[in-house]
């Protein structure tokens, strides 16, 4: 596949290279959208923290790393139960390296961050399985467009990402509740993607709701506020707020795919000016399928940050190869950012060393 | 006095003018920082809603006001008890005109805003009588930085205003703490300022908390945790974390003086890049002498927006002229900002137009 700067034209590459293009020497800001949800303590769901119930500081640990360079709600970086540490670490890397500014959005937390952070109203989010997943998400979506209307006046772009444990399984359920086929297309934070325990989730989610498959096609909030997260409405407000004034991308997986949805439910013609970042784990990724989801919805292009961390020097990196964690925390579309302000000085090369070096600071060497 | 747009070089001409020069065409973002406290509550302190008890709903509803166009947490927009409407009128008017972009800052609120805004971590104040008005100021403070370090790199500078009730005696509880003499200089937002009950106030405050006037001079936190309120710490926080990289216009009236003092003492070399921004009606304010307070503190210039509302058709506007309101919500700062990102083409006469036309779409003809 064809690159610019280190970065992969993944999907509907005429489109994304003049997206990319258009990106090159401007200044970002990158926005990350955190929250909460119980769906992610169900047993084998999540990575996104040390053991399930960890995964309520895992949100606020990341942003804290993003705007301090350490976290303060836990003691260490938010790690998988094997070790490997958050991606927020590269974020945390390319918005240093390319002096890219960081704003936190709060959809609705168990634990708030010991950072500056703006609250967009909501509260976490429930087990999708009551199939009363989420409250007040018109909303949030409605202050968050506020917000993303205000922000786009601040940047020549925004990236916009994401930290929600278990939001691939609330991402699902929202794609299935619209009709979108996403079984066995979401990517998962582990090596062995649980797509059956996610499916039977969203299944019991949809039962509890006495909704079927595709019965919200046409009614985005009411699919998130029956098996969503509270991630999602903020998120999707937030671009629907900017990208008719500046062009945004969405950093993340396959849970964009579920922002898309809402999005083109709502207001399509933003798209025009939104394109997915994401790294070449997820579009390398043979246990999920995110083109084969978008294609379903909108034909918007996928960047992909060609980061390889085959040849690092630090186990919890060359992990990544074999499928651990693989995106998150914007980490892909912040790497395509810092990137293209470089105008490509900033090469996955030195990407990489920037990131070993916080690794070794702040996870140790091994 | 010399004016450049209509903007009045109201205090240390020369490098107000290079200033304010230097801001023309440029684009601001513009930070409302809004608390509450028990302070404003004692009978005759302020004049910030139309009874003591309402003065909680003042800031939210006026951050709903510029945010929104309408307030959403109380039917119409804030009146003193003689029913003057807010200055946040006037700010959401010079925004709109202007198109700048707004972000609201929460230092500590008894009732939370229907809109975005960036926590910063703090509690509602206390009454200062008790002496321990504040809690955490210090970490407060170093949020509100870290919001400031970032907001820094998505503008050509920040214009940072306040709304918080009883603000001007918190600001003179400061001053007299750290041992500014502000007795009988800070203004009201009532034409009678009522010098007398806010000096004993303070000296109550003082004495429960054991402490001499002066004796916090460098002690700025204490001074604030004992007498002051919760936006003091978050604006200036805002300030020291942006006026080491782009210009920053403090949006006020006297309650300026206490930031300043506090920026002054944590770090003065950040005050080259910093002047105060205000209204014709402070600075004319018979009742009251910022000019008198901040040259105790530090020589930073003030500009003041040339406001004429004495040929308005409006009685509520006509009544800045005989001394009500005056200030708030970044009035002053905002109408600057709003002229010199204009070049000029915003005049004081266009200006009054268009507040006059949301005056009468908001709070009717009167």
């Amino acid at each position: 596949m064809k690159k610019i700067f280190d970065v992969i034209l993944a999907y509907n590459e005429r489109k994304g290279e003049a997206f990319l293009r258009s990106l090159s020497g401007k200044s970002p800001l990158f926005v990350c959208t955190i929250g909460t949800t119980e769906t992610a303590k169900i047993p084998g769901i999540s990575a996104a923290g040390k053991n399930p119930e960890l995964t309520d500081y895992t949100p606020p640990a990341d942003v804290e790393l993003l705007l301090l360079g350490k976290c303060k709600c836990i003691a260490r970086v938010p790690v998988t139960p094997e070790g490997i540490p958050t991606p927020a670490l590269i974020t945390m890397s390319a918005l240093r390296m390319a002096d890219i500014p960081a704003l936190v959005a709060s959809a609705g937390l168990n634990v708030k961050p010991c950072v500056p952070f703006l609250d967009l109203g909501g509260d976490p989010g429930r087990d999708i399985r009551s199939g009363n997943a989420v409250d007040n998400v018109e909303e949030t979506l409605r202050r968050a467009m506020i917000a993303g209307e205000n922000l786009a006046k601040t940047a020549d772009y925004l990236v916009i990402g994401e930290s929600i444990p278990g939001g691939t399984t609330t991402a699902l359920g929202i794609l299935m509740a619209m009709g979108i086929d996403a079984r066995g297309k979401v990517s998962s934070s582990m090596p062995n993607n649980p797509h059956d325990l996610k499916v039977k989730t969203v299944h019991a989610g949809l039962k509890a709701s006495g909704a079927e498959t595709g019965a919200f096609a046409e009614d985005p909030l009411k699919a998130v506020s029956c098996v969503g997260d509270p991630m999602i409405p903020a998120f999707a407000g937030l671009v629907l707020g900017a990208a008719s004034k500046v062009p945004v991308l969405m950093a993340g997986g396959t849970q964009m795919a579920a922002v898309l949805a809402v999005v083109n439910a709502l207001n399509r013609d933003v798209l025009d000016n939104v394109a997915i970042g994401t790294t070449r784990w997820i579009i390398s990724d043979r246990t999920a399928d995110l083109k084969g989801i978008i294609t379903q919805i909108a034909h918007i292009p996928v960047l992909a940050a060609d980061l390889n961390f085959s040849q690092s020097k630090l186990d919890g990196l060359r992990a990544y190869e074999a499928g651990a964690v693989k995106e998150g925390v914007g980490a892909g579309g912040v790497a395509i950012a810092a990137m293209a302000k470089s105008e490509g000085s900033i090469t996955k090369e030195i990407l990489l060393r920037e990131i070993e070096r916080n690794y070794e600071l702040l996870v140790g060497s091994k």
